[in-house]
């Protein structure tokens, strides 16, 4: 329906009217924050800015936190929002648990990107796990994130978190073969410093990485923008694991289109079947004790994010236990 | 989290800082559709329009029409989007089909509503169908959705269909009582006219004029922006209808939070379980074959819309059947 744009564009390429891919603060409505891109054109959300509270530039890219009239705390990086307090429960969780419930008894774990601490605060809740590794690129990312956002960045200090300021396509090249219970990928769009998050020699090192019947849970895109990417995703994940491929989504309001999807792979060895979670959290569960309640995931949320919409379906095909 | 603001405010109690409420055109970004309103305050979704088709003034409403750079045409009234080609499969199919499947052979179906005629489109698609009844309350909508969605009015075309102009709550009131296998509520938010759709006098004259286990379908918000809206909503209900009550929900990238609820409930008589649908469309189905194949609807994502976030289920309650 759309054309996909995978590569962003030079300044005079960009037709959206604005410089928010320039410094992340929209010129056109005086006040408000507005997210444009040439990854959904002709559409934008926007929201309205109490005050700006940082604004950087990294290696990597623009930085900025602002205070919102109504989301909370957002971060936006390169243009894009990346969490705001009142949503970001939908995307941690699920992008956590999807992939942790799957599996028995999680021990050693590997998070990419997520420098906010978000997933952390999600993967420590297990008592299972001994080890939480995380390999984010952007210490800027991290910094900002402990002064701002410290109901995520309270991830980093459980003693189990090792973290690693770098490039997550090499820390993965080096990591030991067959490692880790699970990978989580917590990417931002590819036409970034995620780009190389989304081609096959990524997965084939997440594979590699990973133990027998390990699992691997990345973020991939909305069915309603970007089903090309999808595609070529599930294409790729197809040809490296060789247990099994579903996606799954979720709604996070102030992601483009409202939803977000993820893609749930398993190597060769025990079988894991995502859609029905071996460990069913409950209100007594422990996970919910230890940190607080969890505020959206629940096991019926877990299975429901696997039916896909028909148009959705018919592209991406049956998710395979 | 958020204020519910439950009445239109006049002009200069309006801080959104646009005059969208009053003529549906954002003059803060030229050449965009900025959608602004007291309902999601400190939030705006907004698309790049190509050219405006269409700006009336209606007895009770501002009615216009653009075609959007990429979201196809957009029907917009007092300023909030009703419908876009791109998008509007997922609220037309979800709304019919989620009560409809749910029971076996609908005969007569009632809408409230819906006047662009997409409803009337998916409900027409049920062979075992013998009337379809409409009442919509601005006839400037029905000649709009002629005139420029082509794809939704042909639900106008179908014999079966006696489209009534006028107040859908007076409609209801004077309909013979146990008449109706299904009542559909394609409602807009309440705000404007349809205001008294929300309300508890108006549930009752819907429940006498279902037969014994009969079903009805009313649109009912999103859990992101007004909990509280829905949770007067299902208190009502509860109150009501002696059958079961339960909450779904789906994705509609284009309304607000980028989700849309609605409320699913039985009067007293043969159970109905809503979450199992009785009428299971595959791909061969009837239904399928007749106006082209389902885009969004199937038996997993109808189950799927029953399951709630936790913070929607602590609230809502659980869904009884």
């Amino acid at each position: 329906m759309e054309e996909v744009i995978t590569k962003r564009p030079r300044e005079d390429e960009d037709n959206n009217g604005n410089d928010a891919a320039a410094n992340g603060i929209s010129s056109i409505i005086p006040g408000w924050f507005s997210e444009m891109s040439p990854m959904w054109p002709g559409e934008a959300h926007s929201l309205k800015i109490e005050e700006i509270l940082y604004q950087g530039k990294s290696e990597y890219q623009d930085v900025m936190v602002f205070q919102s009239a109504t989301y909370g705390k957002v971060l936006v990086l390169d243009g894009v929002i990346q969490v705001t307090q009142r949503d970001e429960c939908a995307y941690q969780e699920m992008i956590t648990h999807l992939p942790l419930c799957s599996i028995q008894n999680p021990k050693k774990v590997l998070v990419i990107g997520g420098g906010d601490g978000g997933v952390l605060r999600e993967v420590s809740r297990y008592p299972s796990v001994e080890q939480i590794n995380i390999c984010e690129i952007d210490k800027m990312v991290v910094d900002v994130s402990k002064q701002f956002f410290p109901n995520l960045a309270v991830g980093f200090e459980d003693p189990r978190v090792n973290l690693h300021i770098g490039d997550g396509v090499a820390f993965l090249k080096n990591a030991p073969e067959g490692t880790y219970d699970a990978v989580i990928v917590d990417s931002s769009d590819p036409i970034g410093p995620a780009q190389e998050l989304f081609e096959k020699p990524f997965f084939e090192s997440v594979a590699r990485a990973l133990r027998p019947g390990g699992v691997v849970c990345t973020q991939a895109e909305s069915i309603w923008l970007h089903m090309h990417i999808i595609e070529a995703i599930v294409s790729n994940c197809r040809q490296v694991f060789k247990g099994s491929v579903n996606y799954a989504w979720t709604t996070v309001p102030t992601y483009p289109s409202g939803v977000i999807g993820f893609m749930l792979c398993s190597t060769e060895g025990p079988q894991v079947d995502f859609q029905h979670p071996v460990h069913k959290i409950d209100e007594s569960d422990d996970l919910n004790k230890s940190k607080g309640p969890l505020k959206f995931y629940n096991p019926e949320i877990h299975s429901a994010a696997f039916c896909l919409p028909s148009f959705a379906k018919r592209v991406i095909g049956s998710n395979t236990n």
